[in-house]
């Protein structure tokens, strides 16, 4: 266990929501994401308008997965005295024009002066019938959706001075929102690819105190690319071609993985953050 | 305007809710607060203890503040990687110390690693009849509760190399929250006095488009003393018998400083964060 699971750790109980991409009280799902400076990006790979959209887009993405509407958002940005009132408000266009085209409100928040740029949002959605990790069964098939492995490419040309076109993946990642809400009634558990297939192969095993066997042969370097943001999603063998018409309609594709079995399932990446 | 004020104002709509402690979106009141190291405090001041137990304190007090009851907390860790496990846990022990006071449950979070140790809390309260910010009439007297001024009198001891005692307010702030549970159907408006005395006031002004007429000499060094977190309440002169003999019963007292004029008020006290 790494020290941040065992932070984390010191706050499980039996009464608590942990675990999910986001926690549910009734019927509301409330998420929250860091995105930090230096951590999970750098100020020269990004424009101020990407990192606000960028901060929000993958916030939102833990709502999406659980299948919820996000309606509400608090921010949290600590600023460097440096920025100038053009990057701010450059930042802000980012920030708003992600919520505006998936419908949030920007409730409140806080905003401080810091020795660097680190966002914190909070996002509040409302979910009918939320997409869970647990509820694996025996035999089910793991799949993920769309293409993996761009993200680590793109991030692999910014690490070595290059430059990524606006519309990638790793500025703009694309959220399944109408293929998961259509897909919702044939999934059994499922939740989004931040930290790498691997990675969240193995949070949804542990969620579900089960193993897998790797049914296609993935390459390390696609298996640990981190903030892809496409789904890992999980259903019954009978429900694989319903699940990918639904996919050809939400224009993507669904790619079966792995088959869930008894046991458990440690990967083998390095953490992703530089 | 300030940079974070201005960043934070183009956010501002006629649909937003920003402006007060917590946003309200029905009978939820959502606050979000920021306590991030070099900026709110500095780690040879604090425990990891007590930095935890304050960040959760700071942020309950927004709800308190509003005369709502908080539910469930969200938290974003973000940790140097020289914290040992044992400052971890004593860091999450200060957390679940406050929590547990106030009856909040933690559920859910981020937690990374980081170049310094930066909080993010998320307090989620129910509120019943929240005290706003708006709502002041002419006339009205404005007060405060206890004492102010000691925790800057705090602030410097620490900057100049000294140690405060552990329960004093800088350390562990108390709230008003029986006071203003009680004392909520006699007061008008209302706030936690976090930024100092004077610029909390000059919130209050705007935030009602009214000036003050200051009824009591309150020096520079009181006036402009953040972190307090007592409470700015204001109320009809007719109330003042009452909400002190409410405050007495709750082991506090009430300072009437100011009457609400029309006109604006500016504060001139410096910006407090180091």
């Amino acid at each position: 266990m790494n020290a941040e699971n065992y932070f984390i750790s010191t706050f499980c109980s039996s009464k608590t929501h942990i675990g999910d991409d986001g926690a549910a009280i009734g019927k509301w799902i409330y998420s929250k994401d860091l995105f930090f400076e230096n951590i999970h990006f750098k100020r020269k790979w990004l424009t101020p308008y990407q990192i606000g959209y960028k901060a929000m887009i993958i916030n939102i993405s833990d709502a999406v997965a659980m299948n919820a509407v996000p309606k509400y958002a608090l921010l949290g940005a600590a600023m460097p005295k440096s920025m100038s009132l053009h990057q701010m408000d450059e930042l802000s266009r980012g920030i708003r024009t992600a919520a505006s085209e998936y419908g949030i409100e920007i409730i409140g928040g806080d905003t401080i002066g810091n020795s660097k740029l680190d966002l914190s949002v909070t996002i509040i959605s409302h979910a009918a019938n939320p997409l869970l990790r647990r509820g694996l069964k025996r035999g089910d098939i793991i799949a993920y959706t769309g293409e993996i492995g761009k993200s680590a490419k793109q991030l692999r040309y910014l690490m070595s001075g290059g430059s990524v076109h606006t519309q990638s993946r790793f500025v703009a990642p694309k959220l399944r929102q109408s293929f998961i809400a259509e897909a919702r009634p044939y999934l059994r558990c499922g939740m989004d690819i931040s930290d790498g297939l691997f990675s969240d192969i193995e949070k949804l095993c542990r969620a579900n105190r089960m193993g897998v066997r790797f049914t296609k042969k993935v390459p390390k370097k696609i298996g640990c690319s981190g903030e892809e943001y496409e789904m890992l999603i999980a259903f019954s063998p009978r429900r694989l071609q319903t699940l990918r018409r639904i996919a050809a309609q939400n224009r993507t594709t669904i790619t079966p993985v792995a088959r869930a079995v008894r046991g458990s399932y440690t990967n083998r990446c390095k953490a992703h953050h530089f």
